[in-house]
């Protein structure tokens, strides 16, 4: 089970590795949100999100030996890219199973970061069967993207960030937003924050008709969404939150908090304008939570930007919507 | 005259105030430049721009009783912003004159960051003329955009940064390319690494048509541009090197690096896919120059992003003009 000590273990091993991204802000984004509003962009994390963290942790604690055999992950999107990147730099092999019908970039960049990319028939082929079949014949390490205690352990590396930056800042309470999927990122920056800034309230954000975290923390048990498609904050959508990062979240988080998908594009033209930062919608969904729902939450917000790959369409539909 | 001593002293007096910017890179980038690219995004500052350092360190190295009466500059750009805010966070007053056809939006801006602004008509009025009266009235500080020693200091500790950064990701030896206009921010970073990394080489860049500084380096003397209008990079378009600014430039940097605005424009859209950072025309000639003139480049260079302050449909013209 991930705790702090493995959280600082990761850092170690990610110390030169990682970025240390900055915390933003902007006297404009204080003025909508009516209170104080920091950004965490982990957008510029390496791969552009921060799954680059969770893949370097978990690859550089196994076995060497193990290790050298390469790895294995099932994605289409920003776990994908981070783990092919992850591997590429310890010099090892990368299989990444996506669907083929996968957006093409999406496919080139994994490729381009080094891995072996195996595409499936979503319709005819069971993705499993394939990633276990090669698994086995290769001894290949399967990195799951987050109900893995050394994944959760990475990602709770920029929670050490967040404490750290948030002290220099004379900030000493604070509700922390994080875009919100299968729980790995908010899990490891909640345990991160539970030790190192007790006084923050840590909460997940979700976009609408997807709000399965939200709502498996109101029942008490894990709830799942009706729809895993459709939204164009495709890179936080999972269809449940997961066995592991459930419980971490339901001990340590606040209320989840629910953005409409405008309210998210609203916050990825604001991030343009006033923070000089490419945001994805999925992950402009807390800052979309810390400019438009700030009537839940205190004075002091920080809100984490978990990625930047949006394509230049969805990008132009927000500033379109959204103008200054 | 700017000194290394002075550009420490600066960056004593922005700690806490400023913002470290990270130091970026892709993968991709460097396929595309042949060449290990780093990237300096300086549109992450306070204010959207490196602006901010010169400003900062302008007014906080003023005598509290001078200060107190507020300070004063001309510009309807980036510097405006940078001291509009910087005035506003010691709590002082601040006047910027600028043109009443400047864009809306920069008018808004800069009254947003608290500053009062003077609108003079270009045709009609006299601005200097205008700036002597309210100084003289109000006893208020001229804080000048380049030409001035404290200035160049804040802009140089930016140079200590990528010194550090440099240092720490194991670079030795760099060609590093700096957006120019009246060459306060070359000259800042020039004399840091004349002291921090002297085996860098620093060269100014600058849109064709504008390249003032690269002409003044090539003959000797300080030479004129024709025109000061009609370009896309105009957060970086002045008439001529400054007086100061010059001699340093002849001393320590090497030959200017001229860019086409078609390349300005597709830096601008790579910085979007690869880096997740806005930058404006003007703020992307170094990294356009890094990705398209590496033949004048050793095989590492580090690209300084000057500025973010870029309106929406510019940004979608670049998107469009060189999509991925």
């Amino acid at each position: 089970m991930t705790d702090i000590a493995m959280i600082e273990a990761a850092r170690a091993r990610l110390h030169g590795h990682v970025r240390h991204t900055p915390l933003l802000s902007s006297p404009f984004l204080d003025d909508i949100a009516g209170r104080r509003v920091f950004v965490k962009p982990e957008c510029l994390q390496h791969t552009g999100s921060f799954k680059f963290r969770g893949a370097w942790s978990a690859i550089s604690a196994l076995d060497p030996g193990l290790r050298g055999k390469g790895v294995i992950a099932f994605s289409s999107g920003n776990h994908a890219q981070g783990v092919a990147l992850a591997a590429k730099l310890h010099g090892i092999s990368s299989v990444i199973i996506m669907p083929s019908d996968a957006p093409r970039i999406k496919i080139d960049n994994t490729r381009a970061y080094g891995a072996e990319v195996v595409l499936y028939d979503r319709a005819k082929e069971d993705r499993d069967a394939i990633g276990a079949r090669l698994s086995q014949d290769r001894g290949l390490t399967l990195i799951k993207p987050f109900d893995e205690p050394l994944v959760i352990a990475g990602q709770g590396t920029a929670g050490l960030e967040i404490a750290e930056q948030a002290k220099e800042a004379g900030i000493d309470q604070a509700d922390v937003l994080v875009p919100t999927g299968g729980g790995g990122f908010v899990s490891g920056i909640a345990i991160a924050l539970e030790s190192k800034a007790p006084s923050f309230l840590v909460h997940p954000c979700e976009p609408e008709g997807f709000d399965d975290v939200t709502r498996s923390l109101a029942s008490g048990k894990i709830e799942r969404n009706d729809s895993q498609a459709g939204s164009l904050c495709d890179a936080i959508v999972t269809p449940q939150p997961g066995n592991i990062t459930f419980p971490i979240m339901s001990r340590l988080c606040g209320k989840g908090v629910v953005v409409s998908e405008d309210e998210a594009l609203h916050a990825v033209s604001l991030a343009f304008t006033r923070l000089k930062v490419v945001v994805e919608p999925g992950g402009a969904v807390a800052l979309a939570a810390a400019l438009f729902h700030g009537q839940e939450l205190g004075d002091t917000v920080i809100a984490v930007c978990s990625g930047g790959n949006v394509d230049a369409d969805v990008f132009r539909l927000a500033l379109d919507r959204y103008p200054l």
